[in-house]
């Protein structure tokens, strides 16, 4: 769920994801492929109102789903 | 291909998309799903070295296929 810090940093965003479904809420949602510093994909969604960046966990089904939605051109 | 501009700006980010397969290059992605003041979703990718927003065409295939990989965990 928190984000270690934002920009280029050559280590992993997220120390953690959030497990509560707020699709709802989300504005926005980031993908950063695995990279030498980082093994795994992240994802970071923007929520509407607050702004606030909120890891997500990839293997959630929910959050696999939020995804394919909004590349089928649907709000999530 | 170009970014009309950035931050919460009540209009569609993208005025037109890249059709070069630029997916070696690709950083990060963000997908923002449609809204009121955007009807379509729209998919800006960040370039590695550059850090340049580009925006993707979320109908071409290489573009849905690369953000399948990123969610299957790999490198675009």
């Amino acid at each position: 769920m928190s984000l270690r810090g934002l920009g280029v940093e050559p280590r992993c965003r997220c120390s953690g994801t959030e497990h509560r479904r707020i699709g709802k809420l989300i504005e926005s949602i980031e993908l950063f492929p695995p990279n030498p510093h980082c093994k795994d994909t992240e994802i970071i969604a923007t929520l509407k109102s607050t702004r606030q960046e909120i890891c997500l966990d990839i293997t959630a089904p929910w959050v696999q789903k939020i995804v394919e939605k909004i590349m089928a051109n649907k709000a999530p």
